[in-house]
């Protein structure tokens, strides 16, 4: 396995890749692997074969934080990440320094960002203002840069997943975009890397989203009529906020494919929710 | 030469290129072809040699236009610009349509864009508010669908190369950007597909711009300490409103890298300006 730190090293590996024809698969990743990132990384091997090559980037991005959020104590553990993707089989990481993803030379500073304006503005783009500008700026720098011919997103951020594959077909990037499912704990928490966040009884808690999810979920199955939003909606805050220390930042239930908001609630409808768990904003979400 | 018409087939094209490695040289254009762009062209097959590919896109950018623009009555003749491309040695046209390059399907519609912050704002920026926006989201596609390894642009458009020589930097796309010096009519006019509005005596006092340049680079080589820009603004202005038709939009001083407006004119600042020649607005610039 190899790790490439240099925008332009990366580049040329990439250039090489391309005219030998061989299937590159990528996963980005902000690091802090877990068996869920793991997954997504096995997917991407399956999808480019024996033969193809299989990248994962360890970025944590600093323009998809808001100036109040936690970029500076994001988990990181580079050396703990480089072991997990060699035993996954990954053949390149690539790591880059923020003075080289956002460079500014004599011609002045990074000015150029890539926005999507419609799947990107409720739920995580209302509740973080930012956050989606960040997230499709650095994967358009990714994907300029790693030149791969499929990419790999998980699931548990849907709204992203959506948001990317709507860039990747308006900007035609020549890249197919998959996106695996949500890796859970036993006890049902997704994973996530702010998952170490939750010391003591937080990790118990944490548990209530997906458990909130559940009881919609059940609820749908049980009636044959649709359910109102608004009133699952408040049921769901009373569920969450039992725990002492959850507060809902907002649930969600809409079109899987617009992700148009929906007030009838039934079978094929998606619902996806934040919480805040403590200081820790905790997020999921399931086709009902 | 080929005529690929489909982003699809344009995509397919590019990815075998890519596998031969042949090197791909890209123009992109609006069409209505002028020598301008076919020294562009020629440009572009010294890069790649004969062994390369010379693509060329003929594309009247909606999303680059302001509503009370000339998008409807911008010159096309498609005919003859596919002769002009094939006696310049051009290897492949893409011409493709509005509903493809911009398409909207059940997930709905267009929605992304790439916006440049900073060398975008003045001059044309601040006279066609969505004009850049435009520029750099059909770049980012054309440069996505052809997939070259060099794209050459026109000096004419000075503000536009800067820009998207930025936003190549800043996305990392893997092309090199090459400007071409203006090419002009033998009583200096810069040439322009908008050139054909000019009916009459306009054509005569279309002059007016590059004479204005000569005027100020004259004063310029005159003096050996700097000039005042607000001095040369109001000399300019009354010189080019003399000819009846002309008002003057802008004219504008600045660093040739940075775009920065300059107080102090002097040998190696950059002069751009646009001028409306009864309704035809018509730009130039020069180093000074």
């Amino acid at each position: 396995m190899r790790v490439v730190k240099s925008v332009a090293a990366m580049q040329r590996l990439a250039k090489r890749w391309q005219r030998t024809g061989v299937r590159v698969g990528f996963v980005p990743t902000m690091g802090y692997l877990h068996a869920g990132h793991l997954s997504l990384v096995q997917r991407a091997r399956r999808l480019v074969g024996k033969s193809g090559k299989v990248a994962v980037s360890i970025y944590v991005n600093p323009t998809q934080f808001g100036p109040k959020e936690d970029f500076s104590r994001y988990p990181r553990d580079f050396t703990r990440d480089a072991k997990l993707c060699r035993d996954a089989g990954v053949d390149v990481i690539f790591a880059p320094s923020n003075e080289d993803m956002y460079a500014r030379n004599k011609e002045g500073q990074f000015s150029t960002y890539v926005t999507e304006e419609q799947l990107s503005r409720g739920m995580e783009g209302a509740s973080r203002p930012t956050h989606f500008r960040g997230v499709t700026t650095v994967v358009a720098k990714l994907f300029n840069i790693v030149q791969p011919s499929v990419a790999v997103f998980g699931a548990k951020d849907y709204q992203q997943a959506a948001v990317v594959k709507r860039m990747v077909r308006d900007l035609n990037f020549p890249i197919k975009i998959e996106v695996a499912p949500i890796f859970r704990e036993t006890d049902g928490l997704a994973m996530s890397s702010r998952n170490k966040y939750l010391a003591g009884d937080l990790r118990r808690q944490a548990v209530v989203l997906s458990r909130a999810i559940e009881r919609v979920q059940a609820a749908v199955r049980e009636n044959s009529r649709p359910l109102q939003s608004a009133r699952l909606r408040a049921d769901l805050k009373k569920f969450i906020e039992r725990e002492p220390a959850a507060r809902l930042d907002y649930v969600e239930f809409f079109d899987p494919q617009t992700l148009a908001p929906v007030t009838k609630v039934s079978r094929g409808v998606h619902i996806a929710l934040a919480v805040f768990i403590g200081k820790t904003r905790l997020i999921d979400n399931r086709r009902l």
